[in-house]
């Protein structure tokens, strides 16, 4: 069986790449999470962009993606929930008459980046062929949607996350840090003096925000702009740059 | 004048996203750099993206890039390749009857990573507006070819060029580091010891190599490898992704 991890972009179902195309088109099937209430306008994007693709001959399976134990030890909790995902794929696919010899999970942004669909794939039994498909991440349409290069020339870029940035403050010897997965506007945990944000929300989408300035003077409002967007739609996804000068 | 920026990927046709095709389906022309002969092959993949989705309506302006000085200082001379690539864009649109409203350019990878692209519009005058269309990177489609993640569970990702990692060694405190612009395998500079190396030449393509495995093993397999098909194909363009365990 081959499984293809293809990603689809942040919200824009224009973000899909001819590649991801083939590969949804000629898969035998699609295999949809049911999230929270939260999430229905992703899996409403994932459902969209299969009636787009494929039109009337789509073989849809959808499951309900388990949740994910937030108390308790972090990457303990990570590993738990991967093998219960993996349970839902495998009892998904086992379900299949006749058996698909390809089926294909549409991911939000990259397979490459904070995402855990390769190492969920891993714990599947007998393994799959893996087939990756890469897409658009949320920090290129930021960029994109800023029109601001991702780095400096010739100077590095880190990527990190909401959680490293409120532990551990400022990494040493950065200059432009792209933070994702951030729950919370983490930037508040650092000095803002010198720091211009860029940031997005919802990035891709109709419905997209941004904001760009010097830290110290558009961090409140941004935290004000992404608490009154969570609460009119339910659900808020965000990402940001941060350039040091 | 508008002026899209579209990103297309590594090599292969199929990476531009839908975005990207109607973008530049779209445009009342297309500009497509001349480089030297060891870039011939991807002029030629920007001619063949132009075919596949224009057909013959195609109006593409071709115009010589000029080259980089690479003596002397490297800022200045980043600055001044910037200023000529800008003039001769500026020539190239200038010689337009009728005058484009809409101007396309192909970009390798993406606008936003390691590309000088707008900032050799900045340089325009009068200015243009500006459209981004992201594009997959080289880190993007060598994650996908080996089947790999960007980052550990949670854990940052360092992208910096083979310079920095020549003069400055492993960065402090990274345990991920993605290298691109590399010119000559600098992972040679670096202690091998506990470093495994994901590295891919000419991404995307046909003739795409793929080598992994523990640093001090295959290093200088990938030095060697490196070499044999630079000197079959004329040019070559890699990178790769360093872990730290």
């Amino acid at each position: 069986m081959e499984l293809r991890l293809i990603g689809i972009g942040t919200g824009n179902p224009d973000h899909i790449t001819l590649e991801g195309v083939r590969a949804v088109q000629t898969a035998d099937l699609v295999l949809i999470p049911r999230k929270g209430a939260e999430k229905r306008d992703l899996a409403d994007l994932r459902r969209e962009i299969c009636a787009r693709l494929l039109g009337d001959d789509a073989r849809i399976v959808e499951f309900d993606l388990p949740t994910r134990n937030d108390s308790g030890d972090y990457m303990a909790g990570v590993a738990d929930w991967h093998d219960a995902v993996a349970a839902a794929w495998q009892a998904a696919l086992a379900a299949q008459t006749p058996p698909a010899a390809s089926a294909a999970l549409l991911i939000w942004g990259d397979p490459s980046l904070y995402d855990s669909s390769l190492r969920i794939a891993a714990r599947l039994d007998p393994q799959p062929d893996i087939r990756i498909v890469p897409g658009i991440t949320a920090l290129q349409a930021l960029t994109a949607a800023h029109r601001i290069p991702l780095n400096e020339i010739g100077a590095p870029v880190l990527i990190t996350t909401g959680r490293r940035l409120r532990e551990e403050g400022w990494p040493d010897g950065a200059t432009t840090v792209a933070v994702m997965l951030d729950g919370g506007c983490a930037f508040q945990a650092i000095d803002p003096e010198g720091v211009t944000i860029w940031w997005g929300a919802y990035l891709g989408m109709e419905r997209q925000i941004l904001r760009a300035g010097p830290l110290a003077k558009v961090g409140a409002e941004i935290v004000a702009a992404r608490e009154q967007a969570r609460a009119a739609h339910g659900w808020i996804m965000d990402t940001y740059l941060l350039r040091w000068a």
